[in-house]
């Protein structure tokens, strides 16, 4: 796919108008972040940053793309003829992939001449809200599931190829161990996982033989799914004959798996069953329809499951499938002078936040490991104790504070200078890791999939300040 | 992407084991079907076919595919050497796209060698599962809004390139008429449409002069996004300046757009404002969070709407995310001979429908241009009036039926023989025609958004019969 053409109609018209407008070298600002978590959590675990600085370090317009954009008959000879020429040569700040994000805070601000960034907006979009979102419900039920390795299979339920393939990308950052989509494994080498499924079983005269035939095929991975028929009544005693077979010639076997059914009380009556033939080794793996507040359920009810295989429920965020991350002018050079910008709304919440920002995550100096509250300042600040701080949730009560005796660290990094790219992290494995520990540092009430608490986002006073005075400007405007 | 690996791991394993243990010559059939439609609707429009015969018509695996799954360490080298030589052999049935289609018919029936059919599972089930998915969300949305044209604009939220790509696909197979998306537009023929964002208001001083700046680029393409300050304090009568201008120069405007606020009263004041300014024909165009009931609800209203534009709702069905299309045995060939085969369960809802089928739409001799009913029957039967039926929704109350006085007309068509592709429909508007055809014939009743009457699809009695006899065998064979 020409993902330079996954691009709004709208974004070229403007970029065109800009053009015949504006002074061309008018550069801007705009930063992507969100307001509203899904599924009511706290925070969004950033990701697609990979694919969004490989893709911008590349980004230009074929041939092909010109001719299509000239048969729309809507831009200017002069403007394509610039199109054709550019490459991109923004500069990208991030949050590195697998940072846990608040509303309000940039995932990435893009900066540069303003027709460049401009046409970003559609692509950038796509990929961050998307792989964020999936990022952020596959921590989730990895959290529900308290360590037990969790397998990615959705790919038959996800919104299309990408969806499946960057989406496993996504739920690994988020926690999961493997996929079952050798197209992600193999691009993102994720360990690939499986076993069989029902058609095995029904592809033999009966389940006995089915197993007997798969233990043959694969002695050292005799993972046998138990529910075609019944579970209890055959899936299981078939599988424990077969283990039996297997042990006796020197393969000790994996396990079962259950798709269907009470899945808490089978796994409990497996469990005995298994450990009763003198197989308590033998992991018992669930899946069907899980998502996090199911795997909490099963595992609140004390249902023996060693590991989870998770479907449509991760791979579409089935339960709040939309990131609705949005990109918005944050500032603009106007004759070399940058100028901070905001988008008023009758809903304050809406309001953004103005200017060249960094995002500092705040470490109390008595436990250094824990992160009590995120501060977002305007860049050329600096950050010293005691800082006094106002709110970014306009809803919130506690509007002001001083924060003391703390540490702040800056969580934006550039990965892009003018087009030329920075070291980016494509180790997905790696990316898991540094969101675990940062996760670990934050409070766990607000990691509570239910009810969880609102972690506070700050803004200096300063760039609260500026905030008001553009806001106060813009209703001026507006009155006159 | 290579589409070949977007495909779980098990249905390698299982591959490699029949390779291990099957005859070789082992054909098999299987269907995609769903059970539960998307929003408690009452049917599917099918769509994703063109991709999925594109694809099995050129599917082969690469050498790096082969090193790739040489590198798992878990398949024979035997297997691999007969992978690395295959091109897909299937023969392809389907329902034409756009079909409106029922639970439990076949969408997509893939008989041929059962490693090649079974390798196809994963790819065929998430092509067709998503852009059946939009295609539905999609005729529910048209459907609401009763003929005015609706814009395709959620690239920015889809999950993926490729979501926000087929996705436009299939929502003008649902009834869209222009897509956002210049990659969607370009490859499947979409007009794109579109005009300007908030940050082209704000990348001047003020909306006036934004506005202008638009007429004189754009001078016939004047249609202005009102809301970035107050619709009715100052986006609408700048708006109704720059018309008046325009007029002036002899460009007649197209009209506003309103993306934020009570859309319903917002709309009639504006109506009102444009009338009374001498531009009853300039159109209004609405957009934000809209879906289904939103859009009748605003027209219930009366509210004066023109176009609509319609993103993240439609473009990830949001309100229900997922469609499960599952990909079933059907009839498997033994020693040369075909046999039918049934996956059992304890929900009777979950049972499969053996066989080699065809899906007939039963037309009323008495009204010729309406369905009454479908009727799924082994393929080789014959379907003539007095036709004894048997309810196929297990939970229905009207187990059985005599339809009389009918004429059937056969639904799944032959796209794929032994790999060669006939001809498959690329035009998506003629799909979209075809759809609307198709739903003009159902009944009022089963197109209600809110508790849709279910539209009876029978069995034959022959095939009822043979179902309830691979059920009791079986049961026999578990109890053994």
């Amino acid at each position: 796919m020409d993902l330079q053409m996954l691009t709004d109609l709208y974004e070229f018209s403007m970029a065109n108008g800009y053009y015949a407008t504006l002074p061309h070298d008018r550069q801007a600002r705009f930063d992507v972040f969100y307001r509203r978590v899904p599924d009511n959590g706290s925070f969004v675990i950033a990701a697609g940053l990979q694919q969004v600085v490989e893709q911008v370090a590349n980004w230009h317009f074929s041939k092909e793309n010109i001719e299509y954009l000239k048969s729309l008959k809507e831009f200017s000879p002069d403007f394509l003829d610039y199109l054709s020429k550019i490459k991109n040569s923004c500069t990208i700040q991030a949050l590195p992939e697998g940072t846990p994000v608040f509303p309000r805070e940039p995932i990435i601000s893009i900066s540069g001449p303003l027709i460049e960034a401009q046409l970003l907006e559609t692509f950038v979009l796509n990929i961050i809200n998307h792989q964020s979102l999936i990022a952020t419900k596959s921590w989730q039920i990895n959290h529900a599931a308290q360590g037990r390795p969790i397998m990615e299979f959705g790919a038959r339920r996800a919104q299309g190829p990408d969806a499946a393939t960057y989406g496993a990308r996504a739920a690994v950052i988020g926690g999961c161990t493997s996929t079952s989509n050798l197209q992600a494994a193999s691009q993102f080498h994720i360990p690939a996982a499986g076993t069989m499924a029902h058609a095995w079983v029904e592809s033999f005269p009966d389940e006995l033989s089915a197993f007997q035939a798969w233990a043959k095929v694969y002695p050292n991975k005799i993972s046998l799914l138990v529910d075609t028929y019944d579970v209890l009544k055959s899936g299981v005693p078939n599988a424990i004959r077969v283990f039996k077979q297997a042990r006796a010639n020197g393969h000790e076997p994996v396990g079962i798996r259950i798709d269907s059914g009470d899945i808490s009380q089978l796994a409990i009556k497996a469990r005995q069953m298994l450990d009763e033939a003198g197989f308590p080794q033998a992991k018992i793996t669930a899946s069907n329809a899980l998502d996090a507040h199911v795997v909490k359920s099963l595992l609140d009810d004390g249902a023996p499951i060693d590991n989870f295989g998770i479907g449509e429920r991760l791979i579409t965020s089935s339960s709040s499938p939309v990131l609705s991350g949005v990109y918005k002018l944050a500032e603009e050079s106007v004759n070399g002078k940058w100028i901070p910008t905001i988008k008023v709304s009758d809903s304050r919440e809406k309001v953004t936040i103005p200017g060249n920002k960094q995002v500092y995550r705040i470490y109390s100096n008595d436990q250094p490991n824990k992160a009590i509250a995120d501060v977002i300042a305007l860049a050329d600040e600096s950050i010293t104790t005691p800082l006094k701080v106002v709110n970014s949730d306009p809803t919130a009560t506690n509007a002001s504070q001083i924060l003391t005796n703390f540490t702040a660290k800056p969580l934006l990094k550039t990965y892009l200078t003018a087009g030329q790219p920075a070291k980016v992290e494509t180790d997905v494995f790696k990316i898991q890791q540094t969101s675990r520990q940062l996760r670990a540092q934050l409070p766990e009430a607000s990691k509570r999939l239910v009810n969880p608490d609102r972690y506070p986002v700050y803004l200096t006073t300063k760039l609260a300040d500026l905030q008001e005075q553009l806001i106060t400007k813009a209703q001026f405007a507006e009155e006159n």
